[in-house]
């Protein structure tokens, strides 16, 4: 080359707001050197880091991301003492300055989503099969535990209505309550137990990236086939029907529905639909005024009051109407005793506890971040999740069954203005009350009321304009989330989701199977190398053919990559013949996108240049990133390469090679 | 910005050759007018195209990445006939050519494999549990149809180890070839069949690109596994052993050999070792002189008629050495009869088929490759595995077992000066002759040398060379190719290959899930923006942070990256707090290498944005790639953004940005 002992400073247009400043006040005559006037960069090797170094970053980068202990660097240790209890018990980040002006906002929302928890706990726990005060006992021991170990502001623990779904289903297909009552609760109970190890486990071995894996597509998808599901299933304590599959596919449930048609009580019909279309009508009211998300906060527990007010002025009149009846007054009884470790159904209850262990996980910390992104403040997966696995570990041994945090009832207690976990603590404090004192009082409350509430709550989980916004955006995406949800709705809840997890990390393959080449062009006047078909002001650089490489080089790709290279030289060769423009000369393989490399990915480099060079092409490389540059370097290829055959930019190749010709024509 | 109207052509060194040369003959004097001297590039959208056309070049990039069709344009008809037979059928593209010199040069290398192929066959048959004749006839129809159908001229075809080892030990867990030999040879031929319809129909449904999956360090422990434990079964001939396990792993093996001591035959353990050591040597003198191929080409052949004249001598003084026995005259008879398409065994029949048939693929497509880029051709993937499927089919009738391209043998016809397939044709007429006439010959072959010539074979797939290599560029390269030797070893071939398959992808997925970002500095003088921490000349523009996203952000990532950008930024404000520069006002990510993103990754984005302006930074994006550009402009979230949003390069978004606070200070 020769050209880099003779540097010059050149003129580039505004390189930093400094020289902004100089060029944009006065008029400046930058000379320019002929022959050579342009600097070469050299492309740097990153820093050399030894094995365990690199190993210790990537682990790092693993698990903790986030850095988790930052903060303690240069504090006193008593002050890091503080910190360290702060960082286990998020409680004590919040207590110091707790005032009673934030309280009065705390019992509010935390009154207001007692009126939903008590409904809906009700609901959720005959959804999974189990007898309606477990959803009550749910909503009070976790949420008491939330409030001390959790970090987010706004989420309301509880029941919910896919992992209640989730756990009815796996379980009943083995076991069903009616017959094995006892085994039945010992199983929830465990696989609640093995949800929240799960749950902790994930979090204390800062597995939490795993939830990441189930896209947003496949939940929209799974969360509509779910939701589809229970609400066929509710029609029947809408409809009084007493014989009902506990199947949970589409075909059983609708036979079920419509083969017992002589079950069907017209009084609880017109009384349930009555209170679905109440309950549809309140909860559109709140959606198109978030102001008045009250009205469909409190028209489940109104309903359930006045459901129950009129059966008890019916009840002589009218038969046929299934109630609650009789709940047990008192609170949690622990239910430790209870849990199986052994035994032919363990390998079920594990299944059961880890499914919907990742399914309230993904749930819980999606609706925490949504509602502190809202409000800017962040949560942290891997500490939520121990805070999930311990309340439900908590909550296995006090008769509750799987809890995480609700969207529709964090919803309104952010809505209600809560501004810390005091809220749990309120609403706990109500489920008290009503536990000790109010459950006499559920007696005559109709079955149709309950699955009228379910109806209300699954329809808003089916996310219709977000499938219209996958199919708008990205198809692949949008196959993802139909496979969940007919996976689903046809065959099981477990297999929907492997299905799309499947169909998710496919597209990541496809996309590096068969990644996008491009030829550039320079925008006249500037140092920009462009797509060509994109950019229209684009032009060839004749002699030169430049691709970028859109995607890592990997095995899964390289032969491909070389064959589609070779196919772009060789379409170049014919267009150049046709038109009989200059020569092809060089190829420059621009790698700016090529943000990894493997062996087989070296080896296509190598083979590449040797197939060139028997064309008497150059080849050279533009860019490429540091862990690429130190693979290449490893590997011995930068040998023959050389200090030609690199350049930092696609700009000063063109240039130092084009001006090489110049200088020895 | 409003400053595009006005725009001022600016001088930014060597844009393109001709303004290159311009430069580079006299002393250029720019006149660079004050305010605003920077011209802002749009990002333009990627040209609008139906979903129809996207689908199309999507399929046509993963089926057809070679552009079959491209030789068929603007043809006459005839010509498109010839160029359609010449395409099915590549014999047709160099017989019309062929010529008495290439002859002579075939005729050589073909006698010389042949020599090879004879000792090899017998020897590869028995490694598969077959009879040795089976290995001849394996070694006579094959060739005869690839030489008509393969587009490459170096492949010498034949039985190779890896298949025959892979079939006999699949085949002999569930059936012994001793105790029903019938059987035993209806499931190989069986079995050959699957593997060719396997073969054919990736070919045919253009699915070629299955066999890249197989990275080349998964291969490389696959194949040393394979030979360590095929060396090992050697020593049943190359000690005498009668009792001998069938299974594969390690432990039987090791302790097959050594619980029969009792049978070790010392005539044969020295005679057998001797010929090693003698086959071993030529193997080294060979690999060191290139030139002397012939030395290790005709050693196998050589040591078998010595080792037979030594037999035959000492054949009354000697007891207990195991000889070949009486081999069949005559051509390959037809084994159409013996395919079976029903019964118990169809399953593993099927399941041998399909992993010997893309084993074989692997290594023929390999070795073709290898020789194609030696000579500087193509070998079309898709086309040779139609040719070996349909070879395999056609062998599997007529009493051939699984064929490919064998590395060992190919190497030796490439050396030998072959030109054409016709050294395939010479090579089955050589052993039509053998199979005709010479037969009787082998009644006195002992079974050691058989041993012996394996062993030197397999010896050569261990390549301890390439693993250091795989070490010291990528430790997780290195980690795939020891879990599939290891599972090879330990566990059996099919578990070793999805082992090392799922590390693979297992790789691919880590990169995405925790992708790289870097800080970029811009190097002064210069608009290249550049990794603060690799480039020691870059510095921090102030004001500014400048991000470098290096993967597609995809659901697996996006949380990952939003956390781990606004860590950036909290650790950017720490710093410039810790050393009171100027505050941070703008962050520019920049998405060059940002190679593709779904829809999660577009929630990121406007996430980010919404979490920024809270904190009143502006956030803009520098170079979105096409189909970034794309999908972003679909989900509207460039509205968000709008014009001064997006830039094309770090240095424009810089340039215009700084400009604006200056005129609005």
């Amino acid at each position: 080359m020769g050209i880099n002992s003779n540097r010059v400073e050149h003129f580039s247009g505004l390189a930093c707001p400094e020289t902004a400043t100089a060029t944009a006040t006065a008029v400046t005559i930058p000379l320019v050197i002929a022959m050579p006037p342009l600097e070469v960069h050299k492309v740097a090797l990153p820093q050399p880091r030894t094995t365990m170094q690199k190993l210790r970053h990537r682990l790092s980068e693993i698990f903790f991301p986030d850095d988790p202990l930052h903060k303690f660097k240069n504090q006193t240790l008593f002050r890091k003492l503080i910190l360290g209890l702060q960082f286990f018990f998020p409680v004590f980040q919040w207590a110091p300055n707790y005032s009673f002006k934030l309280l009065k906002s705390d019992v509010i929302s935390g009154i207001t989503i007692a009126s939903l928890a008590i409904p809906q706990g009700i609901s959720y726990a005959k959804l999974a099969n189990l007898p309606p005060i477990v959803g009550l006992y749910s909503s009070f021991v976790p949420p008491l535990i939330y409030s001390v170990l959790g970090s987010s502001k706004h989420l309301a623990v509880g029941p919910v209505s896919i992992s209640s779904l989730v756990m009815g289903t796996m379980l009943s297909e083995s076991v069903s309550y009616s017959e094995e009552p006892i085994l039945y609760l010992q199983l929830a109970f465990t696989a609640t137990f093995f949800a929240g190890l799960f749950q902790a486990s994930l979090g204390f071995l800062r597995l939490g990236f795993v939830i990441d894996f189930l896209s947003k597509a496949t939940l929209v998808g799974f969360m509509a086939g779910a939701a589809v599901i229970v609400a066929l299933q509710q029609l029947k304590g809408l409809f009084g029907i007493v014989h009902f599959t506990s199947k949970m596919q589409l075909a059983p449930v609708l036979s079920s529905v419509f083969h017992h048609r002589d079950e069907w009580s017209w009084q609880t019909i017109v009384m349930g639909v009555s209170f679905l279309v109440l309950l549809l009508t309140t909860r559109q009211i709140s959606m198109r005024r978030p102001k008045l998300f009250w009205i469909s906060a409190a028209s489940p527990l109104a309903s359930v009051i006045l459901s129950t007010i009129l059966i008890v002025c019916l009840k002589s009149k009218v038969h046929g109407i299934h109630t609650i009846g009789h709940l047990p007054k008192g609170l949690n009884p622990p239910s430790l005793n209870m849990l199986l470790f052994h035994g032919p159904y363990l390998t079920l209850a594990i299944k059961t506890g880890i499914i919907t262990g990742i399914l309230s996980l993904t749930e819980g910390i999606a609706v925490g971040r949504t509602f502190a992104t809202l409000k800017n403040y962040q949560v942290d997966g891997n500490k939520e999740m121990m805070a999930f696995g311990l309340m439900n570990m908590a909550g296995s041994c006090s008769s509750c069954y799987v809890t995480t945090g609700s969207f529709s009832r964090s919803a309104v207690n952010y809505n209600a203005g809560a501004q810390t976990a005091v809220s749990n603590i309120i609403m706990a404090t109500t489920l008290l009350v009503t536990l000790l004192f109010l459950m006499p009082l559920f007696y005559y409350t109709p079955n149709f009321i309950l699955a009228a509430i379910i109806i209300t709550a699954v329809i808003g989980l089916i996310d219709y304009w977000a499938a219209i916004r996958l199919w708008k955006v990205d198809k692949l995406d949008f196959l993802a989330c139909m496979c969940s949800f007919l996976g689903v709705l046809f065959i099981s809840v477990p297999i929907g989701l492997v299905i799309a997890i499947g169909v998710s990390v496919l597209k990541i393959l496809l996309h590096i199977t068969r990644p996008n080449t491009t030829v550039l062009g320079n925008i006249p006047g500037t140092q920009i190398y462009q797509n060509l078909s994109r950019y229209k002001e684009a032009v060839r650089v004749p002699s030169f053919l430049i691709l970028a490489v859109e995607a890592p080089i990997y095995f899964a790709n390289s032969t491909y990559l070389q064959e589609r290279i070779l196919r772009w030289i060789g379409e170049e060769e014919e267009w150049i013949a046709a038109n009989s423009r200059s020569s092809l000369k060089c190829v420059i393989l621009d790698m700016t996108a090529v943000t990894a490399i493997d062996t087989s990915g070296i080896d296509t480099i190598r083979e590449l240049r040797k197939i060139l060079e028997k064309r008497s092409l150059k080849f050279v490389l533009a860019n490429p990133v540091g862990s690429v540059m130190e693979k290449m370097h490893q590997s011995n290829i930068l040998v023959s390469f050389g200090l030609e055959g690199l350049y930092l930019t696609v700009g000063e190749a063109v240039a130092d090679i084009s001006s090489s010709w110049k200088a020895q024509p």
